[in-house]
């Protein structure tokens, strides 16, 4: 019988989660040797909770401790319909290889298909195989789509 | 002086544009080799005209003629705030390469720019090298970034 500590549990992220979260967010972009701006991720934070109509952020535990968090972000495309980006998704190294990014993209899928959604895409960057294989694994086609970005406000 | 049905002209579509905007979506997946199925695209129109807060599609017309048309989405993400992604754009072959396809970027900006959004996604097909010029001369970077897709109804 699995104690109560070790359950896995994922929970939607309130405002008073924020500091939480930008912390993960921070040792997130680090892992991943992206740019942390730590006052654009905390209004970006503030806007996300205070939008729930713009997607959500959930933490995740495992045995009562912080393992991680997961964004999804709900969109629109002429192609899939109503549609869900894992926005962002990162386990603390503590936390790998043990099913729970497996345990995540099924949450995602779930939270997913409860919101009459048929497809969910994610981003991975071009220097990261890894990632990729993860989602491979995972069910997630394509990789043969580039995902392009202008910034107004560079 | 220009005479008036030179102007190049965006149009916000209704639902009484569903037809015209149903056949040019087949113009355009022909044209790029993807599999289309009336029946979802018509769906999939049906639903973007009844939510204009998952976005919109705009006819374009140029000297009276319809010329193409171009699909916005709203959507969230921590790393950008709010974003909109040129889901679709489409110009007949007959209005290339006269500045409507830049024309068309400029007015995406434009709507994005006047909903408060900071930057613009765009996702293109790797065997299409041209659509990746096209949009890298329209001032969108990235292309080191691969775009995945799970479908939870295959």
């Amino acid at each position: 019988m699995k104690r109560k500590e070790d359950a896995l549990a994922f929970r939607r992220a309130g405002r008073e989660d924020r500091p939480v979260l930008a912390r993960l967010v921070r040792e997130y972009y680090a892992f991943d040797g992206l740019p942390f701006d730590a006052a654009a991720t905390r209004a970006a934070l503030r806007e996300l909770l205070a939008h729930p109509e713009w997607g959500g952020a959930w933490l995740i535990a495992s045995g009562g401790r912080t393992a991680g968090y997961v964004v999804l972000t709900p969109c629109f495309s002429l192609e899939f319909g109503r549609e869900v980006f894992i926005d962002e998704l990162y386990l603390r190294p503590a936390f790998r290889g043990g099913g729970l990014g497996r345990a995540a993209l099924d949450f995602a899928a779930r939270w997913a298909g409860h919101n009459g959604v048929a497809a969910i895409h994610v981003v991975t960057e071009r220097n990261n195989p890894a990632a990729r294989r993860f989602y491979r694994r995972g069910g997630f086609g394509g990789a043969h789509r580039y995902f392009m970005t202008r910034r107004l406000d560079a």
